[in-house]
């Protein structure tokens, strides 16, 4: 669990794109990020007000999130002068980075003399257990793709948001590292070993109230054959009463596959659905989610209609127009 | 890749059982064993010559394989006076335990001091690739189960044989630590990082001959909730031309999951099929392979001749009769 709230740290930043993670959390949990502090020559701006480490500190942050993708594969001594700083006056750092902090040196030292954490999301700090697939209590949706990187994450989260406002339980569960910084806790599961990842999803997502709906972060896609049996471990830790599809129409390939095609909704649904069933008989597919970036509103709208008529489920893509009708099938069910 | 050929360590062994990896190697590589190593009070025997280290080196042993499971979690020092010696004397050591020898600080020592390997198959030493799904030339077959420990090494093991004895071309895929101990090489797949299952699968199965087979060692089941992630690995990484069918017919339940019924070998067949086309659109299941240990002779060819007559597809225990009507299945594809 990171020690929230945070202060932002976008560095140096090259452009907009490469502080997605800030943008992230300031998008979801902005209560969970006091200001954003950046370099000289920081190209990224989320929004939120420009902080000094002491400003950070006398707002209350606990933790400094490394919210910019780094450049050149290594942390620059710039950067370790700014964390090394943090360290002393008192924050934990946390980042998502493939560079570890915990393998930085001088970090780590800075760490140990100061007595702060370094929260590395990229990998597992637990010793997660052997799924054994016990009926647990309260619900879970799971959002489930064609393909990776279709908007299963963002799909997840705006459902959350909706199902607050509706006044339902509901809680975000992240499975990879942008989600974990964004919620503070979650279970990087690409980095488990292979033997404990439903057992992770399991322990992710433990009993919880009957009107309780966990909602799961999403990850690759059953038919992606790099990442499919990340994804069967979600389908069967996660024993979800729902799913959702995420669907991205305009692919001309699976992502980094490029003889592979992209699969129809129903091919996944007609895969997705017997799997789920194995872990939870009661399962059932309540809507779908398309993200229409690349169509203009006219063609979204027609096209979220025909999917909505052919699969006879609710079809929306929540980034154009919120996630409150795939709240309203949940509550339904 | 474990040099060989082997002396087998049986240590202390209470019981037959418990020298299974020795039995195996014995059972299915004989050439790669001079000999077996027992110590006082040993109460297995694989049926080959007894000899001391000595004895094992003059007959052109390169590694002493721990062949047997140890006692209470941890390495006794009986054990590790005859590991050191060995060490000492110019053996590498092999190991499919859960205590690691590279963890053994004496052992460590030993080997460093000598020049000697330790390998520990139950974790991986190479860092895997990510799956990138190409077509590879050359064939593969995949045991897959409808539950885990139903036969599938076995399966595969007397298919290597059977394939040999008509003069296909084949190589046994060891995806497990028992069946790396046997051959000498392979993936211990259900260590291995999450986002590289698939990619180390394809790194086991690389591009052949076009009439050559490689036979992939199953794990778990895609209905088992515990691994089934790592089987669709299987399936995605392995892009099997062919998959044997295995199952074992009276289990109350699947092993671990009290409340989970066996799949039946359609309902497998069912799951496996389209996921293994996302891979090899060409893929088809070729047979099937019955454990009826606990069938008497006659209740075992009734039953295998019900499965073939409900299936369609030969259905043969390899233990009982051999796998060579597997082997001319795959001759015939």
């Amino acid at each position: 669990m990171i020690q929230t709230p945070y202060l932002l740290f976008l560095g140096d930043a090259p452009d907009q794109l490469s502080a997605k993670v800030a943008q992230g959390i300031k998008d979801w949990r902005p209560d969970n990020a006091v200001g954003q502090f950046r370099m000289d020559g920081c190209a990224a701006d989320v929004g939120i007000k420009d902080m000094t480490l002491e400003e950070g500190l006398a707002a209350g942050a606990k933790t400094l999130v490394i919210g910019v993708a780094n450049r050149g594969g290594y942390i620059s001594q710039e950067w370790k002068s700014v964390l090394i700083q943090a360290l002393e006056m008192g924050y934990d750092l946390a980042s998502g980075l493939h560079n570890l902090l915990g393998e930085e040196g001088d970090l780590v030292a800075a760490s140990q003399v100061n007595g702060r954490t370094l929260h590395d999301v990229r990998v597992p700090n637990v010793e997660y257990p052997i799924a054994n697939g016990k009926k647990r209590t309260g619900k879970r949706v799971l959002a489930v793709g064609t393909d990776c990187s279709v908007g299963k994450m963002y799909t997840a989260l705006a459902l959350d948001e909706a199902m607050q406002k509706k006044g339902m339980k509901s809680t975000f569960r992240a499975t990879g590292q942008t989600g974990i910084l964004i919620t503070g806790s979650g279970v990087p599961l690409d980095a488990v070993i292979a033997d404990f990842m439903a057992g992770a999803v399991e322990y992710l997502t433990p009993d919880n109230d009957a009107d309780h709906w966990d909602i799961i972060e999403g990850q690759g896609s059953l038919m992606h054959v790099s990442y499919s049996g990340v994804t069967l471990a979600l389908v069967h830790g996660g024993q979800p009463d729902a799913l959702i599809l995420c669907h991205e129409p305009t692919r001309p390939h699976m992502r980094g596959l490029p003889d592979y095609k992209v699969p129809t909704m129903q091919q996944i649904m007609d895969l997705a659905l017997p799997l789920a069933k194995v872990g939870n008989p009661d399962c059932k597919v309540v809507g779908i989610s398309v993200n229409t970036q690349h169509f203009s509103e006219e063609e979204a709208v027609a096209y979220l209609a025909k999917v909505e008529a052919e699969m006879g489920l609710p079809a929306v893509d929540p980034f154009r127009h919120g996630a409150e009708r795939l709240a309203d099938a949940l509550a339904a069910l």
